[in-house]
């Protein structure tokens, strides 16, 4: 126990490292598996191939950002005590991970999705086996990379900036190795917003694209072979909802492990571990998290083409979370103090009495918020599930107000987006307060940590949606039997309600980590209080809170301009390329995959660099306060556009889809193509964007936000006592004159 | 000039009186107009006795929640020092003038629309003569009552409690009278809540009713007496823009004057009036504006068929402000004292210094706010207008949009009115910014106080948009010559753009009022800091954040669900009356009228119960400064709704509107019945109740809540006070104990 004790901070890399070999062995499963004929290949082909394309051009792009932001950091190390320039190297290793972790997910879907239609043929519960498998080497790849990257630079700023100086493990020794560390995290998550914006851009222009002029013009299926916008949508899955949503996880992840180590900083625990058991807590939570996800996902298999696929991915998740809590109850038990603990910055100098609103908490209090995360999480997925499911009060408002026309099924499906909002804000408000309550706001931040522990199942049953929604594709433009499509679309439906689900749950850890991040920002940057009743903080807060709606705006109206020239495009090969709707002519696929793919190059750059210069220009003009300020804006406004835009999003696609079994409106039944169905396709294109476009992309940008003040907080922090210099200096000059205000002020 | 020094306390109802005489002269002149035929004179008899339904009604449900309400003030008045029973007849007084404004206005608005359209006959500017000064009436209506009113409860209260006790001004005894008359602002507010709510709902349900089947199924015109729901269309005008509108700007004028007083209490100004100056500075602001209101209301007018309509109300609209910013700074310059000022509360106690963060201000700094305020309201027009005029880059955007169907034309104006959110919110924070480095938190109200100056005014304009759009529905159905109908668009053209730019100075000088009032709220409530950095007062904030967005799902639905029956009751009609097409048979205008009255009064009690109750729950289960997070929250999350559905209303309406004249979009002309038109008119049809319910009800709401946080206020300060004795008393215990805690929690 002892040598676990010593050893335990170089355990960590290892559960990453157990995590990328089972990875492996599966990864080399899914290869073998048959690939199917000649014409299922060439599509996979086109498919992989365009894909690619779009990784290299966005590649190039972020490699530039890369290299300008890392020096910028690496001056901007030289400039402060508690900073340092290897700040750069940290954030390059980040960024390469996080586009590392999008490459491998991307990857293997684009192999496992014809493996899965070859499956397919045989029964459903094979084609479950293959797009499972693959979408859990995504899993474990992203959360392997990043616990071995985390923990690995971890151990080497901690040997270097604490260990070797034997600096103070609560002070700025410690505070210096997380800031170096949190270059990793900027990196993560800089590179997850571009993936997000970018993937989410190519796949709504692409499907949007293909839909308006391919299902309404043309009257052709979804996935039709003739239409020349199918393999651009296809390609979207991977992008989008693969490859940008690794990356995205991955930050995620990186992120509230990040803020619960900066704030388990300050907290005094002399105990165990060389006293930083509170910054290991969440690394080791994660590391078991992903162990356990290795056997949920084993857990995960269907016998009959009868059995349930929801219920066997609930089994597999529900047995990951309950096992990790169990387990994270004894490690708490072993790692934590028995004395009652607080952030050192709570203590009032010179006394041991806390300040007014701090807390005190022990152990059990820390798992306690723990477990408060855990239920957030779940609430928030069954939420999100409600709001967004068929067959529910609020999916059937839409139904029935498409009866009326496009108008008024818009208008109820902005009404559900917005009454959506309730109950979640309702949720986190009470997980804010009861983690806070349980363990102050370590405990807010150790609460996200324990809802993030097992992401990579999380991720398996994410990322198996689009495998599976492109199986059926490569079925449907090989125009294979009936019996195989149908079996990919009970895969791709249950991929659509896990795709709905991990978005509460995104938005519900993207929230709390954004608090976490908020308070070690508080820290850092050395400020006592956020105060919006002073008059500059109130003004961050409004430009704070008008952030989302204006990252919204530019994300959506970029999905509207990026699927205008795909109209055009498809419309014009249907015009001049005689013989495609009799499959004689092979329409130009790449023409279409080109247009996306510039599209969304081109409209990633202004939304990210939004998100990444308003709070440095913010914080150095107007100093932590206002920044904090701002911070407070954009979390509390961009988790309710986050909401707002998924949820109105899942339930106008979820409306749509209920009539292709038929739906009563005022006792008379409706199929697709009649009025009301046509209505409801306006609503699932509104939609499009706002679920897969801007919706998730909120979670990134309050985390980025929040990340880069984090990073520049050291800065802001003597920049600030600099100006509470000088208005001290102001105030004795302005005693000895009084008079002269009179006048001075116009 | 000393009289004038002792009775400008008693001058300030004198000004209102006169505003009500020039109202009765101009109503008078107004009756005398001719009414024209005897079909124009039944068509607007039903209009009339379809608004005076709703009127009753609406008053009917109000008068019992007036009643409840005033019960539950005057028993909390008795429990604390500082306010008193009275305030239960202060509400009353204020809720009955509120509905008393607003009926005023659509009485007269009822008269001169037939009158305008016999009007309209001769010529244009004899059509602009009566409606604008059927505007000018119910401009001078709410404006002389709001004044009378307040100016007349506060010299009562003034005595009663400062005056004949001998009290301080500074001190307890004027925060009496002034919580008492707090109560007469909470009457106004809340009243004008339910009107702009119910009107909204009524007004949008019947349009998009009448649009829906008349417009798009029968392709009859708008207006025409064929169409079943025709009146109630032309009603909901009256009871929507008119009533509730009146009702609006009621509640806000007084809500600024009474947050500024508020605030003036606290600052000492012994030299002049008895050392009120502060507090009467912005009632005697409002009385010259409405005297300077008639000298502009009497510029306007044109003399040839082709004048601009919109340069005349130009004119009268900068000759009234301008005259009162010029008579604004020689008030100033009279009435406040030569000395440096401050608010008390901003003085460390013992000392002269003031606390952090605090300001000194002069009375040129204070007319320097005024200046800001001013710019504020002038710049926030300017962009509203930009972004909802025809021939501007927005409209134009949605235009092209809605080539290419209606998902894109839906996504084209979102994406506008989230846009839109940008400039406003940076002109407005920089008002903050600005208002408060010339005069401090004053400043910030007094700013709100001057862009409402010329509010009498400001409603003129506002409320002839309406009157004229009526006179046009009259002439269409009564089916006039296309001249009348010709003069008549015209002024409903120039109406269509005050609308929006009055949206824009409405919201500009809410988001003022209601800083004011959160500011006068933290005096009252007596908190220190509201420290966002607190978990408890962030988890108010995402909760505040969040009323907006279910306010507004409220709304809107509120409207889908009504429009539906609409929709379903015109259906029936045109199916079971025959020969209504041939002009043979009389639809049943009155049961379209009832639908759409009973679902106004039904669907506005739960969006005003939500604005009423929340902060009375907050404020005492969580104490001042949660409740202090909360209004911050809504504040800025209501502003940023409010923006973002006004002006993705008014930019979908105008891409409407032009294809009446016909649009080019990719070298092709596009004219009303074309494919693009079709898809803008399901744009107009969802901002309709984004434009004309829940956007412009968010400037009430967020009044709303902080008016009731203040009137809450006092109560809370006593609670919170006996919660940190007991928090005082708890801590003794726990230094005596302090091992147990680790056994206690969890």
């Amino acid at each position: 126990m002892d040598l676990l004790n010593t050893y335990l901070i170089y355990l960590i890399p290892v559960f990453g490292l157990v995590g990328i070999i089972v990875m492996a062995i599966k990864s080399a499963w899914v290869t073998k598996q048959e690939t199917g004929d000649a014409s299922m290949n060439q599509l996979a082909g086109y498919i992989a191939d365009g894909a690619m394309a779009f990784l290299r051009a966005e590649w190039k792009v972020l490699s530039y950002f890369v290299i300008i932001a890392g020096i910028l950091l690496a001056w901007s190390g030289t400039t402060v005590a508690t900073s340092s320039p290897v700040i750069a190297i940290s954030f390059v290793i980040g960024a390469f991970l996080s586009a590392f972790a999008g490459y491998l997910g991307m990857r293997i879907a684009t192999k496992s999705n014809v493996r899965t239609t070859q499956a397919a043929k045989t029964s459903l519960a094979q084609a479950l086996k293959v797009s499972f498998t693959g979408g859990t080497v995504m899993g474990l790849g992203v959360a392997g990379l990043a616990i071995i990257g985390l923990g690995s630079l971890f151990i080497v700023f901690y040997t270097m900036y604490v260990k070797n100086t034997g600096g103070d493990v609560n002070g700025e020794a410690m505070a210096k190795a997380l800031d170096v560390l949190a270059g990793f995290s900027l990196g993560a998550e800089s590179i997850a917003l571009f993936a997000r914006v970018g993937g989410g851009i190519y796949t709504k222009a692409a499907d949007v694209g293909a839909d308006l002029v391919g299902k309404v013009e043309a009257g052709i299926p979804e996935d039709d072979v003739r239409n020349p916008a199918t393999i651009a949508d296809n390609v979207g899955d991977n992008v989008g909802d693969v490859a940008g949503m690794g990356a995205d996880l991955f930050g995620s992840y990186v992120a509230t492990m990040l803020a619960t180590m900066v704030l388990g900083r300050e907290i005094v625990s002399h105990d165990n571990f060389g006293g930083i058991a509170p910054v290991l807590l969440p690394m080791v939570i994660a590391g078991l998290g992903l162990i356990f996800s290795i056997v949920g996902a084993s857990l995960v298999r269907i016998k009959k083409e009868t059995d349930s696929v929801q219920n066997a991915l609930n089994i597999g998740n529900w047995a990951s979370i309950l096992l990790t809590a169990v387990a994270t109850y004894f490690l708490v038990q072993w790692m934590l103090p028995n004395t009652v603990m607080h952030l050192t910055r709570d203590v009032i100098p010179g006394t041991t009495d806390l300040k007014p609103g701090s807390l005190e908490f022990t152990k059990n209090g820390v798992f306690g918020s723990i477990l408060v995360g855990l239920v957030v999480g779940t609430l928030m997925s069954i939420i999100t599930e409600y709001y967004t499911a068929m067959g529910k009060r609020p999916v059937m408002s839409i139904i029935r107000q498409s009866a009326t026309g496009h108008a008024t099924n818009i208008i109820g499906g902005l009404a559900v987006g917005m009454e959506s909002t309730v109950l979640p804000i309702l949720v986190l408000a009470a997980g804010i307060y009861g983690s806070y309550f349980f363990a102050g706001l370590y405990g807010v931040a150790i609460a996200a940590a324990g809802m993030m522990a097992t992401t990579a199942m999380q991720l398996a049953i994410d990322a198996f949606g689009p495998i599976a929604d492109n199986a059926g594709g490569i079925a449907e433009m090989s125009r294979l039997p009936e019996e195989v499509r149908g079996r990919t679309d009970n895969l791709d439906a249950v991929g659509n309600t896990t795709a709905a689900t991990g978005k509460g749950f995104a938005i519900a850890s993207a929230a709390l980590t954004s608090l976490a991040l908020f308070a070690a920002f508080v820290g850092v940057a050395g400020i006592e209080h956020i105060d919006i009743y002073k008059a500059n903080v109130l003004a961050g807060l409004f430009v704070g809170g008008m952030i989302p709606f204006i990252f919204s705006a530019l994300c959506i109206s970029a999905v509207g301009r990026a699927a205008m020239a795909m109209v055009e495009e498809v419309r014009r090969q249907f015009r001049e390329i005689p013989g495609i709707m009799e499959y004689k002519a092979r329409p130009e696929y790449e023409k279409c995959v080109e247009i996306s793919t510039k599209a969304s190059i081109r409209e990633m750059v202004a939304p990210g660099l939004i998100a990444l210069i308003t709070p440095i220009i913010i914080g150095f003009a107007f100093g932590p306060e206002v920044l904090g300020g701002l911070l407070a804006g954009v979390t509390v406004s961009g988790v309710l556009m986050g909401i707002f835009q998924s949820n109105a999003g899942g339930a106008w696609d979820n409306a749509k889809k209920s009539f292709e079994k038929g739906v009563e409106i005022n006792g008379e039944i409706y199929y697709k193509k009649s009025e009301p169905h046509k209505a409801s396709v306006t609503g699932d294109t509104v939609g499009d964007p706002f679920k897969d476009t801007s919706g998730p992309s909120m979670n990134i940008l309050i985390k980025l936000m929040s990340i880069v003040s984090l990073v520049i907080a050291p800065h802001l922090n003597s920049a600030d006592n600099t100006n509470k210099m000088m208005q001290k200096q102001e105030k004795v000059q302005s005693m000895n004159v009084h008079q002269i205000h009179v006048d001075k002020k116009i």
